[in-house]
Protein backbone atom coordinates (compact mmCIF):
# COMPACT_ATOMS: atom_id res chain seq x y z
CA UNK A 1 0.00 0.00 0.00
CA UNK A 2 3.03 2.70 -0.99
CA UNK A 3 1.19 5.76 -1.88
CA UNK A 4 2.61 5.85 -5.35
CA UNK A 5 2.16 2.00 -6.91
CA UNK A 6 1.29 3.39 -10.25
CA UNK A 7 4.52 3.49 -12.65
CA UNK A 8 5.16 5.59 -15.75
CA UNK A 9 4.39 3.48 -17.94
CA UNK A 10 3.59 3.28 -21.85
CA UNK A 11 0.88 5.64 -23.63
CA UNK A 12 -2.51 5.07 -22.51
CA UNK A 13 -5.12 4.11 -25.05
CA UNK A 14 -8.04 6.10 -26.39
CA UNK A 15 -11.38 4.63 -26.98
CA UNK A 16 -14.96 5.60 -27.75
CA UNK A 17 -17.74 3.28 -26.29
CA UNK A 18 -21.11 3.41 -26.30
CA UNK A 19 -22.64 0.74 -24.24
CA UNK A 20 -22.70 0.52 -20.87
CA UNK A 21 -22.47 -3.11 -20.90
CA UNK A 22 -18.88 -2.78 -21.98
CA UNK A 23 -16.44 -4.41 -19.28
CA UNK A 24 -14.49 -0.86 -18.87
CA UNK A 25 -17.70 0.82 -17.58
CA UNK A 26 -18.66 -1.97 -15.65
CA UNK A 27 -15.31 -1.99 -13.47
CA UNK A 28 -15.88 1.80 -13.56
CA UNK A 29 -19.61 1.73 -12.02
CA UNK A 30 -18.87 -1.26 -9.71
CA UNK A 31 -16.63 1.68 -7.66
CA UNK A 32 -19.41 2.63 -6.30
CA UNK A 33 -19.41 -0.23 -4.32
CA UNK A 34 -16.61 -0.69 -1.23
CA UNK A 35 -15.98 -4.14 -2.10
CA UNK A 36 -14.78 -3.37 -5.57
CA UNK A 37 -13.01 0.15 -4.85
CA UNK A 38 -10.78 -2.44 -2.29
CA UNK A 39 -10.21 -4.99 -4.94
CA UNK A 40 -9.29 -2.23 -7.37
CA UNK A 41 -7.41 0.35 -4.54
CA UNK A 42 -9.22 3.24 -7.16
CA UNK A 43 -11.90 5.50 -6.59
CA UNK A 44 -13.62 8.13 -8.74
CA UNK A 45 -13.78 11.46 -8.76
CA UNK A 46 -16.01 13.77 -10.52
CA UNK A 47 -16.04 16.61 -12.32
CA UNK A 48 -12.95 18.29 -14.68
CA UNK A 49 -11.82 21.06 -12.68
CA UNK A 50 -11.87 18.27 -9.68
CA UNK A 51 -9.38 16.19 -11.99
CA UNK A 52 -7.22 18.80 -12.88
CA UNK A 53 -6.72 19.94 -9.95
CA UNK A 54 -5.42 16.66 -8.81
CA UNK A 55 -3.51 16.11 -11.61
CA UNK A 56 -2.02 19.36 -10.95
CA UNK A 57 -1.14 17.84 -7.43
CA UNK A 58 0.74 15.03 -8.78
CA UNK A 59 -2.01 12.28 -8.80
CA UNK A 60 -1.61 9.79 -11.45
CA UNK A 61 -5.04 9.35 -13.27
CA UNK A 62 -5.88 5.49 -14.68
CA UNK A 63 -8.58 6.27 -16.83
CA UNK A 64 -10.57 9.68 -17.61
CA UNK A 65 -13.97 9.45 -19.12
CA UNK A 66 -15.48 12.56 -20.91
CA UNK A 67 -18.78 12.63 -22.30
CA UNK A 68 -18.45 13.07 -26.29
CA UNK A 69 -20.28 16.21 -26.26
CA UNK A 70 -17.64 18.00 -23.63
CA UNK A 71 -15.94 19.43 -27.35
CA UNK A 72 -12.41 21.40 -26.48
CA UNK A 73 -12.47 21.61 -22.74
CA UNK A 74 -11.04 18.64 -22.03
CA UNK A 75 -8.64 17.95 -24.98
CA UNK A 76 -5.68 18.86 -22.46
CA UNK A 77 -6.70 16.96 -19.42
CA UNK A 78 -7.08 14.29 -22.40
CA UNK A 79 -3.58 14.49 -23.84
CA UNK A 80 -2.12 14.32 -19.98
CA UNK A 81 -3.41 11.59 -19.03
CA UNK A 82 -2.71 9.52 -22.01
CA UNK A 83 1.15 10.67 -21.51
CA UNK A 84 1.07 9.57 -18.29
CA UNK A 85 -0.40 6.17 -19.09
CA UNK A 86 -3.72 6.19 -18.31
CA UNK A 87 -6.61 5.46 -20.47
CA UNK A 88 -9.28 8.14 -21.94
CA UNK A 89 -12.73 6.87 -22.40
CA UNK A 90 -15.31 9.09 -24.38
CA UNK A 91 -18.96 8.19 -23.85
CA UNK A 92 -22.28 9.49 -24.64
CA UNK A 93 -23.82 11.55 -21.54
CA UNK A 94 -25.93 8.69 -20.62
CA UNK A 95 -23.04 6.40 -19.96
CA UNK A 96 -21.59 9.07 -17.32
CA UNK A 97 -24.91 9.66 -16.05
CA UNK A 98 -25.29 5.64 -15.45
CA UNK A 99 -21.45 5.46 -13.83
CA UNK A 100 -22.39 7.99 -11.18
CA UNK A 101 -25.96 7.63 -10.86
CA UNK A 102 -26.95 11.12 -10.93
CA UNK A 103 -29.28 12.75 -13.51
CA UNK A 104 -27.56 15.77 -14.55
CA UNK A 105 -23.85 14.08 -14.30
CA UNK A 106 -20.19 15.67 -14.66
CA UNK A 107 -18.86 15.90 -17.94
CA UNK A 108 -16.06 14.25 -17.03
CA UNK A 109 -14.88 11.65 -14.06
CA UNK A 110 -11.34 10.44 -13.68
CA UNK A 111 -10.27 7.32 -11.74
CA UNK A 112 -7.65 7.66 -9.38
CA UNK A 113 -5.58 5.10 -7.29
CA UNK A 114 -6.10 4.93 -3.67
CA UNK A 115 -3.12 6.80 -1.45
CA UNK A 116 -3.05 5.77 2.45
CA UNK A 117 -0.02 7.06 3.98
CA UNK A 118 0.97 4.72 7.24
CA UNK A 119 1.46 6.15 11.02
CA UNK A 120 5.23 6.25 10.48
CA UNK A 121 5.22 8.52 7.58
CA UNK A 122 3.73 11.25 9.68
CA UNK A 123 5.97 14.15 10.25
CA UNK A 124 4.90 15.94 13.14
CA UNK A 125 5.74 19.62 13.40
CA UNK A 126 5.54 22.34 16.53
CA UNK A 127 2.16 24.82 15.61
CA UNK A 128 0.51 22.00 12.88
CA UNK A 129 -2.13 19.62 14.01
CA UNK A 130 -3.45 16.61 12.59
CA UNK A 131 -6.58 15.08 13.17
CA UNK A 132 -7.99 11.18 14.19
CA UNK A 133 -11.35 9.95 14.21
CA UNK A 134 -12.32 6.99 15.78
CA UNK A 135 -15.09 5.34 14.09
CA UNK A 136 -15.99 7.41 11.91
CA UNK A 137 -19.89 6.59 10.08
CA UNK A 138 -21.47 9.32 8.11
CA UNK A 139 -19.80 9.55 4.98
CA UNK A 140 -20.73 13.00 4.68
CA UNK A 141 -19.16 14.04 8.14
CA UNK A 142 -15.64 12.68 6.82
CA UNK A 143 -15.70 14.34 3.62
CA UNK A 144 -16.56 17.90 5.22
CA UNK A 145 -14.31 17.10 7.95
CA UNK A 146 -11.20 16.43 5.45
CA UNK A 147 -12.56 19.71 3.81
CA UNK A 148 -12.20 21.78 6.66
CA UNK A 149 -8.79 19.74 7.49
CA UNK A 150 -7.72 21.81 3.98
CA UNK A 151 -8.96 24.74 4.98
CA UNK A 152 -7.66 24.92 8.42
CA UNK A 153 -3.96 24.26 6.69
CA UNK A 154 -4.22 21.18 9.15
CA UNK A 155 -1.62 18.03 8.24
CA UNK A 156 -3.91 15.13 7.56
CA UNK A 157 -6.44 12.59 8.56
CA UNK A 158 -6.04 9.22 10.77
CA UNK A 159 -9.17 7.26 10.88
CA UNK A 160 -9.05 4.70 13.46
CA UNK A 161 -10.78 1.23 13.57
CA UNK A 162 -14.06 0.50 11.51
CA UNK A 163 -14.62 4.34 9.52
CA UNK A 164 -16.29 4.94 6.68
CA UNK A 165 -14.29 4.45 3.34
CA UNK A 166 -12.49 8.08 2.49
CA UNK A 167 -12.67 7.26 -0.98
CA UNK A 168 -16.52 6.58 -1.56
CA UNK A 169 -18.38 8.38 -3.94
CA UNK A 170 -20.11 10.82 -1.12
CA UNK A 171 -17.32 11.48 1.02
CA UNK A 172 -14.97 11.89 -1.89
CA UNK A 173 -18.22 14.95 -3.06
CA UNK A 174 -17.90 16.48 0.62
CA UNK A 175 -14.68 16.75 0.31
CA UNK A 176 -14.67 19.35 -2.66
CA UNK A 177 -11.38 18.48 -3.94
CA UNK A 178 -9.44 18.09 -0.49
CA UNK A 179 -9.30 14.64 -0.97
CA UNK A 180 -6.52 14.99 -3.37
CA UNK A 181 -4.54 17.37 -0.76
CA UNK A 182 -5.27 16.10 2.51
CA UNK A 183 -2.99 12.87 3.61
CA UNK A 184 -4.75 9.96 4.71
CA UNK A 185 -3.59 7.46 7.36
CA UNK A 186 -5.69 4.47 8.77
CA UNK A 187 -4.82 2.06 11.40
CA UNK A 188 -6.52 0.27 13.78
CA UNK A 189 -7.24 1.47 17.80
CA UNK A 190 -4.00 -0.42 18.79
CA UNK A 191 -1.72 0.91 16.31
CA UNK A 192 -2.62 4.24 17.18
CA UNK A 193 -2.44 3.93 20.77
CA UNK A 194 1.37 2.84 20.13
CA UNK A 195 1.92 5.08 17.86
CA UNK A 196 1.53 8.18 20.09
CA UNK A 197 3.71 6.51 22.60
CA UNK A 198 6.33 5.73 20.23
CA UNK A 199 6.07 9.59 18.60
CA UNK A 200 5.63 11.45 21.74
CA UNK A 201 2.03 12.86 20.26
CA UNK A 202 0.28 15.32 22.63
CA UNK A 203 -3.24 13.84 21.92
CA UNK A 204 -6.52 16.26 22.44
CA UNK A 205 -9.70 14.58 22.62
CA UNK A 206 -13.07 16.08 22.63
CA UNK A 207 -15.48 14.15 25.34
CA UNK A 208 -18.84 15.14 26.41
CA UNK A 209 -17.60 14.76 29.80
CA UNK A 210 -14.40 17.04 29.04
CA UNK A 211 -13.64 18.77 31.85
CA UNK A 212 -11.49 21.52 29.99
CA UNK A 213 -13.28 24.20 28.13
CA UNK A 214 -11.93 23.79 24.32
CA UNK A 215 -10.77 27.30 24.64
CA UNK A 216 -8.49 27.03 27.42
CA UNK A 217 -5.15 24.82 26.04
CA UNK A 218 -2.01 26.53 24.41
CA UNK A 219 -2.23 24.48 21.53
CA UNK A 220 0.31 25.93 19.29
CA UNK A 221 3.68 24.86 21.83
CA UNK A 222 3.76 20.97 20.52
CA UNK A 223 3.22 18.72 17.76
CA UNK A 224 -0.31 17.59 18.06
CA UNK A 225 -3.48 15.64 17.20
CA UNK A 226 -7.03 16.58 17.67
CA UNK A 227 -8.84 13.29 18.49
CA UNK A 228 -12.45 12.95 17.99
CA UNK A 229 -15.05 10.03 18.31
CA UNK A 230 -17.64 8.19 16.82
CA UNK A 231 -21.27 10.08 15.91
CA UNK A 232 -23.08 8.31 18.53
CA UNK A 233 -20.29 7.51 21.20
CA UNK A 234 -18.04 9.30 21.14
CA UNK A 235 -14.80 7.94 21.99
CA UNK A 236 -13.77 4.56 23.37
CA UNK A 237 -12.88 4.27 26.86
CA UNK A 238 -9.33 3.36 25.50
CA UNK A 239 -8.82 6.31 23.23
CA UNK A 240 -10.03 8.87 25.94
CA UNK A 241 -7.64 7.27 28.64
CA UNK A 242 -4.88 8.02 26.26
CA UNK A 243 -5.19 11.56 25.38
CA UNK A 244 -2.78 13.87 27.73
CA UNK A 245 -6.00 16.54 27.81
CA UNK A 246 -10.55 16.17 27.25
CA UNK A 247 -11.64 18.86 26.28
CA UNK A 248 -15.45 19.94 25.62
CA UNK A 249 -16.98 22.38 23.70
CA UNK A 250 -19.98 24.53 26.21
CA UNK A 251 -23.44 24.33 24.77
CA UNK A 252 -26.27 25.90 25.28
CA UNK A 253 -28.86 23.69 24.81
CA UNK A 254 -29.02 19.37 25.30
CA UNK A 255 -25.96 18.08 25.78
CA UNK A 256 -25.05 16.60 22.72
CA UNK A 257 -26.31 18.77 20.36
CA UNK A 258 -23.23 19.21 17.80
CA UNK A 259 -22.86 17.27 14.78
CA UNK A 260 -19.04 15.83 14.19
CA UNK A 261 -18.35 17.50 11.57
CA UNK A 262 -19.15 21.12 12.95
CA UNK A 263 -17.42 20.30 16.14
CA UNK A 264 -14.47 19.34 14.03
CA UNK A 265 -14.52 23.17 12.62
CA UNK A 266 -15.49 24.56 15.74
CA UNK A 267 -11.87 23.27 17.39
CA UNK A 268 -9.52 23.20 14.25
CA UNK A 269 -10.06 27.01 14.19
CA UNK A 270 -9.46 27.22 17.86
CA UNK A 271 -6.38 25.12 17.82
CA UNK A 272 -4.98 26.67 14.71
CA UNK A 273 -6.71 30.81 16.02
CA UNK A 274 -3.26 32.11 16.13
CA UNK A 275 -2.11 30.80 12.82
CA UNK A 276 -4.86 32.01 10.66
CA UNK A 277 -5.26 35.44 10.11
CA UNK A 278 -6.17 37.30 6.62
CA UNK A 279 -3.32 38.43 5.35
CA UNK A 280 -2.43 34.55 4.67
CA UNK A 281 -1.02 31.79 7.04
CA UNK A 282 1.13 33.35 10.00
CA UNK A 283 4.45 30.95 10.27
CA UNK A 284 4.91 32.29 14.09
CA UNK B 1 -50.17 30.45 9.40
CA UNK B 2 -50.44 31.21 12.83
CA UNK B 3 -47.85 28.50 14.86
CA UNK B 4 -50.82 27.09 16.76
CA UNK B 5 -53.18 26.23 14.55
CA UNK B 6 -53.68 23.06 15.97
CA UNK B 7 -56.87 23.15 18.65
CA UNK B 8 -57.09 21.01 21.14
CA UNK B 9 -60.24 18.77 19.82
CA UNK B 10 -62.32 15.63 21.13
CA UNK B 11 -60.13 12.74 21.90
CA UNK B 12 -58.29 11.10 18.63
CA UNK B 13 -58.96 7.51 17.46
CA UNK B 14 -56.64 4.34 17.50
CA UNK B 15 -56.33 2.12 14.65
CA UNK B 16 -54.59 -0.33 13.40
CA UNK B 17 -53.68 -1.15 9.95
CA UNK B 18 -51.82 -3.79 8.31
CA UNK B 19 -52.21 -2.04 4.44
CA UNK B 20 -49.77 0.16 3.07
CA UNK B 21 -52.90 1.13 0.60
CA UNK B 22 -54.26 2.39 3.69
CA UNK B 23 -55.68 6.42 2.93
CA UNK B 24 -53.99 7.17 5.95
CA UNK B 25 -51.08 5.61 5.38
CA UNK B 26 -50.72 6.52 1.96
CA UNK B 27 -51.47 10.57 3.05
CA UNK B 28 -48.16 10.22 5.82
CA UNK B 29 -46.07 8.33 2.83
CA UNK B 30 -46.64 11.62 0.39
CA UNK B 31 -44.98 14.07 3.25
CA UNK B 32 -41.97 12.84 1.36
CA UNK B 33 -42.75 15.57 -0.91
CA UNK B 34 -42.56 18.76 -0.60
CA UNK B 35 -46.40 19.39 -2.72
CA UNK B 36 -48.34 17.51 -0.16
CA UNK B 37 -45.89 18.14 3.08
CA UNK B 38 -47.36 22.36 1.63
CA UNK B 39 -51.20 20.86 1.38
CA UNK B 40 -51.00 19.41 4.28
CA UNK B 41 -48.67 21.91 6.45
CA UNK B 42 -47.43 18.59 8.30
CA UNK B 43 -43.96 17.06 8.64
CA UNK B 44 -43.28 13.78 9.76
CA UNK B 45 -40.55 13.08 12.69
CA UNK B 46 -38.81 9.90 13.32
CA UNK B 47 -38.29 7.92 16.33
CA UNK B 48 -39.69 7.81 19.97
CA UNK B 49 -37.23 10.33 21.85
CA UNK B 50 -38.13 13.13 19.23
CA UNK B 51 -41.65 12.63 19.18
CA UNK B 52 -41.86 12.61 23.48
CA UNK B 53 -39.14 15.99 23.32
CA UNK B 54 -41.81 17.60 21.02
CA UNK B 55 -44.67 16.78 22.79
CA UNK B 56 -42.75 18.17 26.36
CA UNK B 57 -41.97 21.17 24.28
CA UNK B 58 -45.86 22.21 22.86
CA UNK B 59 -45.93 20.70 19.78
CA UNK B 60 -49.62 18.93 19.24
CA UNK B 61 -48.96 15.68 17.47
CA UNK B 62 -51.97 14.96 14.54
CA UNK B 63 -50.89 11.46 14.29
CA UNK B 64 -48.35 9.00 15.97
CA UNK B 65 -47.88 5.79 14.45
CA UNK B 66 -45.77 3.10 15.73
CA UNK B 67 -45.15 -0.77 15.23
CA UNK B 68 -47.34 -3.31 16.76
CA UNK B 69 -44.22 -5.01 18.27
CA UNK B 70 -43.45 -1.74 19.96
CA UNK B 71 -44.80 -2.71 23.06
CA UNK B 72 -45.05 -0.89 26.32
CA UNK B 73 -43.05 1.68 25.11
CA UNK B 74 -45.12 3.77 23.45
CA UNK B 75 -48.34 3.54 25.73
CA UNK B 76 -47.62 6.96 27.34
CA UNK B 77 -47.19 8.56 23.90
CA UNK B 78 -50.05 7.20 22.73
CA UNK B 79 -52.30 7.99 25.68
CA UNK B 80 -50.39 11.72 25.22
CA UNK B 81 -51.99 11.64 21.58
CA UNK B 82 -55.33 10.96 22.07
CA UNK B 83 -55.98 12.81 24.70
CA UNK B 84 -54.74 15.91 22.61
CA UNK B 85 -57.06 14.83 19.80
CA UNK B 86 -54.69 13.17 17.34
CA UNK B 87 -54.90 9.76 15.83
CA UNK B 88 -52.80 6.75 17.17
CA UNK B 89 -52.26 4.24 14.13
CA UNK B 90 -50.88 0.58 15.01
CA UNK B 91 -48.59 -1.35 12.12
CA UNK B 92 -46.51 -3.86 10.54
CA UNK B 93 -43.03 -3.03 11.00
CA UNK B 94 -42.73 -3.22 7.44
CA UNK B 95 -45.03 0.21 6.64
CA UNK B 96 -42.74 2.12 8.88
CA UNK B 97 -39.96 0.77 6.77
CA UNK B 98 -42.29 1.85 3.38
CA UNK B 99 -43.27 5.14 4.87
CA UNK B 100 -39.65 6.27 6.14
CA UNK B 101 -37.83 4.36 3.02
CA UNK B 102 -35.66 2.74 5.33
CA UNK B 103 -34.53 -0.52 5.68
CA UNK B 104 -34.31 -0.61 9.63
CA UNK B 105 -36.95 2.08 10.28
CA UNK B 106 -37.73 3.91 13.86
CA UNK B 107 -40.26 1.86 15.71
CA UNK B 108 -42.40 5.13 15.91
CA UNK B 109 -43.07 8.34 13.58
CA UNK B 110 -44.94 11.26 14.26
CA UNK B 111 -46.85 13.37 11.94
CA UNK B 112 -46.81 17.11 13.07
CA UNK B 113 -48.08 20.31 11.64
CA UNK B 114 -45.72 22.91 10.11
CA UNK B 115 -44.85 26.27 12.41
CA UNK B 116 -42.90 29.41 10.68
CA UNK B 117 -43.09 32.53 12.67
CA UNK B 118 -43.58 35.94 10.70
CA UNK B 119 -40.48 37.99 10.80
CA UNK B 120 -42.39 40.90 12.56
CA UNK B 121 -42.76 38.26 15.92
CA UNK B 122 -39.05 38.04 15.90
CA UNK B 123 -38.09 39.86 19.89
CA UNK B 124 -34.77 41.25 19.19
CA UNK B 125 -32.50 40.82 22.69
CA UNK B 126 -28.94 42.17 23.30
CA UNK B 127 -26.53 39.40 23.01
CA UNK B 128 -28.43 37.06 21.21
CA UNK B 129 -28.38 36.43 17.23
CA UNK B 130 -30.36 35.15 14.65
CA UNK B 131 -29.16 33.36 11.59
CA UNK B 132 -30.64 34.06 8.32
CA UNK B 133 -29.49 32.22 5.39
CA UNK B 134 -30.05 33.25 1.72
CA UNK B 135 -31.28 30.65 -0.55
CA UNK B 136 -29.52 27.69 1.12
CA UNK B 137 -30.08 24.65 -1.33
CA UNK B 138 -28.51 21.64 1.02
CA UNK B 139 -31.03 19.67 3.43
CA UNK B 140 -28.27 18.40 5.62
CA UNK B 141 -26.96 21.83 5.43
CA UNK B 142 -29.76 23.17 6.46
CA UNK B 143 -30.23 20.95 9.28
CA UNK B 144 -27.26 20.78 11.13
CA UNK B 145 -27.67 24.78 11.28
CA UNK B 146 -30.89 24.57 13.03
CA UNK B 147 -28.72 22.16 15.26
CA UNK B 148 -25.93 24.10 15.90
CA UNK B 149 -28.66 27.41 16.26
CA UNK B 150 -29.97 24.84 19.33
CA UNK B 151 -26.27 24.30 20.72
CA UNK B 152 -25.07 28.05 20.65
CA UNK B 153 -28.33 29.17 22.08
CA UNK B 154 -29.14 31.50 19.21
CA UNK B 155 -32.75 32.75 18.70
CA UNK B 156 -33.96 30.91 16.01
CA UNK B 157 -33.22 30.73 11.95
CA UNK B 158 -34.68 33.26 8.81
CA UNK B 159 -34.97 31.64 5.48
CA UNK B 160 -34.60 33.87 2.81
CA UNK B 161 -36.09 33.53 -0.86
CA UNK B 162 -36.11 29.77 -2.76
CA UNK B 163 -34.42 27.84 0.53
CA UNK B 164 -34.58 23.90 0.71
CA UNK B 165 -37.58 22.92 3.09
CA UNK B 166 -36.93 22.99 6.29
CA UNK B 167 -39.58 20.46 7.19
CA UNK B 168 -38.20 17.77 5.01
CA UNK B 169 -37.16 14.46 5.86
CA UNK B 170 -33.29 14.87 5.41
CA UNK B 171 -33.50 18.43 7.26
CA UNK B 172 -35.67 17.25 10.08
CA UNK B 173 -33.07 14.17 10.70
CA UNK B 174 -29.86 16.50 10.37
CA UNK B 175 -31.77 18.79 12.91
CA UNK B 176 -31.63 15.68 15.90
CA UNK B 177 -34.76 17.33 17.06
CA UNK B 178 -33.54 20.79 17.31
CA UNK B 179 -36.39 21.46 14.69
CA UNK B 180 -38.89 21.48 17.61
CA UNK B 181 -37.02 23.67 19.74
CA UNK B 182 -35.12 26.61 17.26
CA UNK B 183 -38.03 28.92 15.69
CA UNK B 184 -37.93 28.96 12.04
CA UNK B 185 -39.15 32.28 9.95
CA UNK B 186 -39.36 32.61 5.80
CA UNK B 187 -39.50 35.50 4.01
CA UNK B 188 -38.71 36.95 0.10
CA UNK B 189 -35.32 38.89 0.00
CA UNK B 190 -37.61 42.44 -0.19
CA UNK B 191 -39.35 41.09 2.96
CA UNK B 192 -36.03 40.54 4.99
CA UNK B 193 -34.39 43.79 3.67
CA UNK B 194 -37.49 45.99 4.63
CA UNK B 195 -37.63 44.28 8.14
CA UNK B 196 -33.51 44.89 9.03
CA UNK B 197 -34.74 49.01 8.49
CA UNK B 198 -37.84 48.84 10.22
CA UNK B 199 -36.32 46.61 13.10
CA UNK B 200 -32.73 48.49 13.32
CA UNK B 201 -31.02 45.02 12.59
CA UNK B 202 -27.49 45.27 13.00
CA UNK B 203 -26.85 43.02 9.82
CA UNK B 204 -23.28 41.30 9.51
CA UNK B 205 -22.61 39.03 6.58
CA UNK B 206 -19.86 36.44 5.61
CA UNK B 207 -18.44 37.03 2.84
CA UNK B 208 -15.75 35.53 0.35
CA UNK B 209 -14.85 39.37 0.23
CA UNK B 210 -15.05 40.55 3.36
CA UNK B 211 -12.40 42.91 4.28
CA UNK B 212 -12.98 42.14 8.05
CA UNK B 213 -11.48 39.04 10.24
CA UNK B 214 -14.63 37.50 11.65
CA UNK B 215 -13.00 37.85 15.08
CA UNK B 216 -12.68 41.45 15.20
CA UNK B 217 -16.38 42.83 15.46
CA UNK B 218 -17.65 43.50 19.18
CA UNK B 219 -20.88 41.08 18.57
CA UNK B 220 -22.22 41.22 22.03
CA UNK B 221 -23.45 44.78 22.25
CA UNK B 222 -26.66 45.17 20.05
CA UNK B 223 -29.19 42.43 18.73
CA UNK B 224 -27.84 40.87 15.67
CA UNK B 225 -28.83 38.73 12.86
CA UNK B 226 -25.89 36.76 10.89
CA UNK B 227 -26.24 35.98 6.89
CA UNK B 228 -24.68 33.61 4.74
CA UNK B 229 -25.52 33.18 1.65
CA UNK B 230 -25.69 30.47 -0.73
CA UNK B 231 -23.66 27.36 -1.21
CA UNK B 232 -22.55 27.83 -4.23
CA UNK B 233 -22.93 31.83 -5.61
CA UNK B 234 -22.74 33.32 -1.42
CA UNK B 235 -24.77 36.20 -0.95
CA UNK B 236 -26.82 38.11 -3.69
CA UNK B 237 -25.20 41.92 -3.94
CA UNK B 238 -28.75 43.24 -2.81
CA UNK B 239 -28.15 41.53 0.64
CA UNK B 240 -24.14 41.81 1.09
CA UNK B 241 -25.35 45.47 0.11
CA UNK B 242 -27.56 45.38 3.26
CA UNK B 243 -24.95 44.46 5.76
CA UNK B 244 -23.74 46.73 8.28
CA UNK B 245 -20.03 44.28 8.29
CA UNK B 246 -18.82 42.20 6.08
CA UNK B 247 -17.02 39.26 7.44
CA UNK B 248 -14.25 36.54 6.26
CA UNK B 249 -12.85 33.61 8.09
CA UNK B 250 -9.29 33.08 7.39
CA UNK B 251 -8.64 30.09 5.44
CA UNK B 252 -5.00 28.45 4.74
CA UNK B 253 -5.76 26.54 1.41
CA UNK B 254 -8.07 27.13 -1.50
CA UNK B 255 -10.21 30.51 -1.14
CA UNK B 256 -13.95 29.04 -0.99
CA UNK B 257 -12.86 25.42 0.82
CA UNK B 258 -15.58 25.63 3.58
CA UNK B 259 -18.75 23.84 4.37
CA UNK B 260 -21.55 26.44 4.87
CA UNK B 261 -22.42 24.75 8.39
CA UNK B 262 -19.33 24.18 9.32
CA UNK B 263 -18.72 27.85 8.91
CA UNK B 264 -21.87 28.90 10.49
CA UNK B 265 -20.82 26.75 13.26
CA UNK B 266 -17.25 28.71 13.37
CA UNK B 267 -19.22 32.03 13.82
CA UNK B 268 -21.84 31.41 16.12
CA UNK B 269 -19.30 30.23 18.48
CA UNK B 270 -17.29 33.15 18.10
CA UNK B 271 -20.37 35.61 18.19
CA UNK B 272 -21.67 33.66 21.31
CA UNK B 273 -18.29 33.61 22.83
CA UNK B 274 -18.44 35.88 26.01
CA UNK B 275 -21.80 33.90 26.47
CA UNK B 276 -21.27 30.27 26.38
CA UNK B 277 -19.32 28.46 29.12
CA UNK B 278 -18.49 25.10 30.35
CA UNK B 279 -20.94 26.15 33.85
CA UNK B 280 -23.10 27.07 31.27
CA UNK B 281 -24.49 30.06 30.00
CA UNK B 282 -23.19 33.66 30.81
CA UNK B 283 -26.05 36.00 30.85
CA UNK B 284 -24.05 39.40 31.26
Amino acid sequence: MSPNTDKISSPGRVKEVSSPANPIVKDIRALFQKKHRDQQRAFIAEGLKLIVDALDQGWTIRTFVHAKTAGDTVSQTAARTVASGGDVLIVPEKILGAITRRDNPQMAIGVFGQRFQSLDEIRLTTGNVWVALDRVRDPGNLGTIIRTADAVGASGIILIGDCTDPFSPETVRATMGSIFSVPVVRCSEAEFTAWTVRASVRLVGTHLEGAVDYRTPEYGDRPMVLLMGNEQQGLTDELAGACETLVRIPQAGRADSLNLAVSCGVMLYEIRRDKLTLAGENPT
